[in-house]
């Protein structure tokens, strides 16, 4: 199968962006000219502030228009400020509603409201800026098509004719009076249909929808598990405003995969490796600095047995393996649990059976990883006792690392907090901290019989 | 904003499974009735095997056919080897070309062919089984509307009520006499044109596409680069064959998220929460004992430096502060560096600025670190020279840990292995091994000063 290490037009966005270091705009402008949007975004999004404002100068409002759609929001927030307002206000006269939106906040709110007094759907791109940017009605697209369900097939294409095309092409949603969501027509069934037929009699059922403040990530899971390519989204009163579909909503669940994995690591969400050093040890360090603490913790239970280690040094050569499976044994629990919760499956499924089966799971490797451990204690150090101590707090730790390991995301999410937030650090703190305990005491007890 | 702990239809679907459990099959029958396919399917997977045999009697074959699109492809290999194959023939009978694939492939080739013969559109079903079903042509549905450029439009509309609804019911693919894509039009293009418009006056440029031996991963990251909500698929000698859409490649997308997640602690790509605790166990078990492996390296380095520890305990104390941030950094590095992989950033900005960029993060952050460590170090144990051994070694390990973050998954890559696989337990390894020869070793010179 093929699988290519590297795409065909990488070379072109480096050659471009070598250009424009190199002080050749002229060249650098007439190249990007022939790349398609999404490369010349990438041009931009490499590019310092000074050389991205000169580059923007050569490129003409439809071309920006076009970039604008395909930069991430963290790049929109580097980009957009370099524009000048009236040529934003300009590039974005008919882009989609919820992508100008998302250009709008990238820049400050001042210059967000000049450039909406000038955009001629600014009653559509307004409210978006109101809702929270990972709600449903934050990423939504407003521009739907709607009718009443006493129209007729024709009454609906003639309608088509005069509307611009909405985001949602291929469906009309039917609304009663008050704007209730009642059922949605294909265009392929509504081409199909005799030119009277009713659209009461064409829709399908309005099936599942969203409010305005639903979660994103909800949102997907809804979208995910029934299968469908838009999900209407209404407000409180249950009036339809929009709509989100399965190429936004993969965009978003891009994004809460790559979150649940940095977080896990206690990497902050935008990190990229892009960012310039600076950004990147500002992130990282706060996060490096608790895991420092916590191991200090690890740290002090070894130091509250320093007379044990003084009398038997060997035992400082089985912490790492203590500390290692149990840290990775709850890393393991900690990222199936945070990606059930993410998928939507943790509380469907799991959470009556999870815990006594992790338990269980704890027990039955913990028991073949200690006996494993514990003879190669008694072996190589050729002292059974110790064998005997390395390998029951084998068995306890993965016993713990399982239960930390479950208990860690379902706590974090239950004060309300993200369930994946620095998980890692907190999972291999307890693992160490217990691991070192059952270790350390027991050889204490045993000291005797083990120096 | 909203962000329900629990679906409300989850209630429904753990009251069947119990009324199935107590043995009351009649009111579960009827139950499970009212629910949506996916809380069928939901039902259903939850099931041993000879409860969902007799359940599935007593569902109807419509029923059967829409909870079979629902079923993941690891519910489909538990749940569709139980179905009778004339009830999966019916079942399958007018199911989207690609879903019944995804189900005749959860089951033995023999039975496949069975039911394959009796499916009408097994001459659409068939080819899709030769694919390897990671690549574009295994995931791709091959009901496609495709005309020539000179048809009109009205021809097209006549065209589309005689057909069958297709896949991606929004668009017509033109295409020419040799069967090569040309070019798309949208049913909203079609239905505001005038009927004697050809074609080819209406379509939009072809665009990108994919040949069916790419890799899944690839072409979710050409329609995601593209913002394309359906990616053409085309054979080897350029011949349009199928098309993936954005909400199939939602669920790969999700389905390539999580095997990164688990691989990079260790776990196999099925394991969930919910597999029997053997099951669990036996999957589980290789990769701890990998990591098992792994950590008797780091143990030995210690056990190579015990007469340095017997002089001196209190060393101990600092190997869980190298090892924990050795590994939490490492981790880091290897996280952004499989997901942006994965999204196909890596080799799109990084490749060529990354490892220099992660030596100075290193350096920079293992010079923070190294000093606090250091100056916890002199100060807990009351020796400036402990303090310079903890301190120089903490900043050898940061810088280590971010190239073996790096170069850990480039290396997989680059022998063709899955760059997350068991990822982190090599890093760790690493980080623990080295961080732990420059510590002890460090202290070992330094031992006279230390003791």
């Amino acid at each position: 199968m093929k699988r290519s290490a590297e795409r065909p037009d990488a070379a072109a966005v480096w050659d471009v962006v070598a250009r424009v270091d190199a002080g050749d705009l002229e060249s650098a402008a007439a190249l990007i000219r022939v790349l398609h949007a999404a490369d010349q975004a990438d041009v931009l999004a490499a590019l310092s502030t000074d050389e991205r404002r000169r580059l923007l100068d050569r490129i003409d409002s439809a071309a920006l228009s076009s970039i604008l759609e395909f930069l991430t929001p963290d790049e929109l927030e580097h980009v957009a400020p370099d524009v000048e307002l009236d040529r934003l206000a300009e590039a974005l006269d008919d882009a989609p509603a919820h992508r100008a939106a998302d250009v709008l906040q990238a820049i400050s709110e001042d210059a967000a409201n000049v450039v909406l007094d000038q955009l001629p759907h600014a009653e559509l791109v307004g409210p978006l800026l109101q809702h929270d940017d990972q709600s449903a009605g934050g990423i939504m697209a407003p521009e739907i098509l709607t009718l009443a369900p006493h129209a007729s097939a024709q009454q609906a294409i003639d309608h088509l004719r005069a509307t611009p095309a909405p985001t949602v092409r291929d469906l009309i949603y039917v609304v009663d009076h008050a704007g209730q969501l009642l059922g949605s027509v294909h265009l392929h069934d509504l081409i199909t249909a005799l030119p009277s037929t009713h659209l009461r009699d064409l829709m399908s059922d309005a099936g599942p929808s969203v409010t305005t403040d639903t979660h994103q990530e909800e949102a997907l899971q809804t979208l995910q598990r029934y299968g469908l390519h838009a999900l209407p989204v209404v407000d409180q009163s249950g009036r339809l405003v929009g709509v989100t579909t399965a190429d936004d909503l993969l965009n978003i669940a891009q994004q809460e995969a790559t979150t649940d994995m940095f977080r896990l690591v206690g990497l902050v969400d935008d990190e990229a490796l892009t960012a310039p050093i600076d950004t990147a040890v500002r992130r990282r360090l706060p996060w490096l600095m608790l895991n420092l603490a916590t191991a200090f913790a690890a740290a002090a239970v070894v130091a509250a047995f320093e007379g044990t280690l003084a009398r038997v040094a060997a035992l400082a050569i089985f912490l790492p393996i203590i500390a290692g499976q149990g840290g990775n044994a709850g890393m393991q629990v900690t990222t199936l649990t945070v990606r059930a919760m993410a998928l939507g499956e943790f509380d469907r499924h799991f959470h009556r059976t999870v815990l006594p089966r992790e338990i269980a799971i704890g027990v039955v490797t913990g028991i073949a990883l200690g006996l494993l451990v514990g003879a190669v204690g008694w072996v190589w150090q050729d002292n059974p006792w110790l064998g005997v101590a390395v390998g029951v707090s084998m068995l306890a730790t993965m016993i713990v690392s399982g239960l930390a390991g479950l208990l860690v995301p379902v706590l974090l999410r239950r004060t309300g907090a993200d369930p994946a937030l620095a998980a890692g650090i907190f999972v291999t703190t307890v693992t160490d901290v217990l691991g070192f305990l059952f270790f350390l005491g027991l050889a204490s007890l045993l000291i005797d019989r083990i120096a």
